[in-house]
């Protein structure tokens, strides 16, 4: 007999399928690929590694995954047709912006349904290559050619910079990837679940994920975070601008998650990450913030269970890689193409249209157009 | 006391939200505009009325709403930034490709959260002018400027031909813009609710719901009927063809939805307007097909409840007023901007953001890397 229809305005309570992907243990502070934990991966393992891991479901036979630095690889070289794409948008438009313009383009009809890995090796590997693109256009300096020779996350400084990068970057740049590269069924998936439950093909489905990314309550607020280090300023002044925040009800960035009710484990990981690559004045001043923040979380809301998130340390992170503000949600969805090809496939492989139900509580049935009509 | 998690894989039991925009009487074969029965409104109230409608709650003053003609009329021009954009595409993207592309270029960072009714009347007026520009440019056409001289579907038939059109097919464009302006909680809106509850921006929000418009289970399919009906050929074909696609357990298009258990509403409107402009062989042909493919389905598919959907007289009608295939579904997104901007405004209105569950059945936690790594 079927249930009765249930109410759910966030869904928080309604589980949408079933996923060997990864697994997301709000109260214990637990995020697993497939079995492993992301602590106990990274940093260590390399971004390839990671892809074949979500995409495969299984380590690759060797680090780093020789199949995926392959595919990737090859892949870096776009054809010119989607360079004209990228060099016509309007230098102002945001990164993250652009960036969905530029993936929204590359539906020439060769992407179709059901989604497969190569299509995903596709999206995985001209994200950061058409990203880079863009931004040295939108900055008047000559595009950098990809290079086969780099892994995904040196290629990707490379293309930005034009120079050899810092292999400290390198690794920490490695390991931000690696962390964000799934997060269990979170909004930008969610979202990208649904248009794969259309039967629409992973562009498509991809250019929905990163129009969801870009809300601030989900992967929009990392430069958020940065800003408030700049307002604050110096470590003594972050007492009083956090009290006169929460006195006005606005918001910290960087605390408190959907999921997590304790340690969010990327934002473990990622501080200790910061610590090889942020300037050390600036990693002195978030950890001092975040200690006065949680501080003033626990007096101010008791019970609430906040506590300091992934955007935090990403922040930190993305900045000591030298990486400007407007970048950090871009190379979050770079991480992140990865954990959305792993669940359209999986979406694809046992699909059905996710459609919900609305309580239509407007005027009843019955109006009458207040003129008489043409045609009737 | 929190009620235990619910699994629903398609959300079909699942109720979202409260919503005064439309309601979708499956059962009974109804769709209600905040009160008023579509098929008492359509035809004969304008698309800018139905418009008004939906984004103001009540009908407007007088018919066509004297506030939405001037507000999408004053919208019709665009940038020349956004025009070199449309220009710069490779001329082979299907246009509902394009489309996408095009309106997330216009993402500059002007459209913010949260949205307005303004944000709403850009989308809804540059949805036809930028998608007719794009339509021309891929035939080696030159672009026809836009006119405030016109109604909303005038000015979309005269921007695609370039000629004052026929007002037989101006009024049925204008009862399939009217007819499709609103579905409740159906994929592409649920796509864009939730960009919106992550504070995202209706732009990007639209961009979502157009990646998940395109699937042939949501929107993408109306073509696939009028490729239907050109393989029949004739009317004494139907019995035979169709019970030898049947037997190879394919679809037939234009039959079956998730929410209606009886005919369509909008299908039945869309019968009437295609008696109007449908070329007579055409209709004849789509008549005894649909007779034809209901015997059939009751008879190998009883207690189904497959009834005739919107995308059959869909075809017919927009075949009729002389659109290709490949502007069916980007039709059908035109007439969606202004429920798209309904939902989005009242998303935004009581937010939360949406983010459901999965259960992880994947190896559980513990797994060992089978490789030392380095950093460890």
């Amino acid at each position: 007999m079927p249930e009765p229809p249930r109410f759910s305005k966030g869904l928080d309570d309604i589980v949408v399928g079933r996923s060997t992907i990864s697994w997301v243990g709000g109260e214990t502070g637990d995020l697993v690929y497939r079995g492993f934990d992301v602590r106990d991966i990274v940093p260590g393992v390399p971004y390839e590694s990671v892809v074949h891991l979500l995409l495969f479901g299984e380590p690759p036979s060797a680090d780093p995954s020789p199949e995926v630095v392959r595919e990737v690889a090859a892949r870096r070289a776009v054809p010119p047709s989607v360079e004209r794409v990228v060099d016509a948008l309007p230098a102002g438009l945001p990164p993250l912006e652009a960036l969905r313009t530029i993936l929204s383009s590359l539906g020439t009809g060769a992407y179709g349904y059901p989604p497969t890995r190569e299509e995903g090796f596709d999206l995985i590997a001209r994200t950061p290559v058409l990203l880079a693109r863009y931004v040295r256009r939108s900055r008047g300096l000559a595009p950098v050619a990809p290079r086969t020779d780099l892994g995904h996350a040196a290629n990707y400084l490379w293309m930005m910079t034009g120079a050899d990068p810092d292999p400290r970057r390198v690794a920490a740049v490695e390991g931000y990837l690696a962390l964000l590269a799934d997060h269990g069924m979170n909004a930008s998936t969610f979202a990208l679940c649904i248009a794969i439950s259309t039967q629409s093909d992973l562009v498509s489905a991809a250019t929905a994920a990163l129009g969801t990314l870009k809300g601030p309550v989900h992967g929009g607020a990392p430069s958020r975070v940065s800003d408030m280090l700049d307002a604050i300023g110096s470590a003594d002044r972050a007492e009083a601008w956090i009290r006169e925040r929460l006195a006005r009800k606005q918001v910290l960035y960087g605390f408190g998650h959907r999921a997590y009710k304790t340690d969010d484990p990327r934002g473990l990981v990622l501080h200790r990450i910061a610590r090889e690559v942020a300037e050390p004045a600036r990693l002195a001043l978030a950890e001092a913030v975040e200690r006065v923040a949680l501080e003033a979380l626990r007096r101010e809301k008791p019970g609430a269970r906040l506590f300091t998130n992934v955007e935090y340390y990403s922040a930190v992170v993305l900045e000591g890689v030298g990486l400007p503000r407007e970048l950090f949600t871009p190379t979050f969805a770079v991480a992140r193409t990865a954990g959305w090809t792993a669940h359209a496939l999986e979406q694809a492989a046992d699909n059905r249209l996710i459609r919900p139900d609305v309580e239509y509580v407007g005027p009843p049935k019955g109006r009458t157009w207040p003129r008489s009509l043409p045609g009737h």
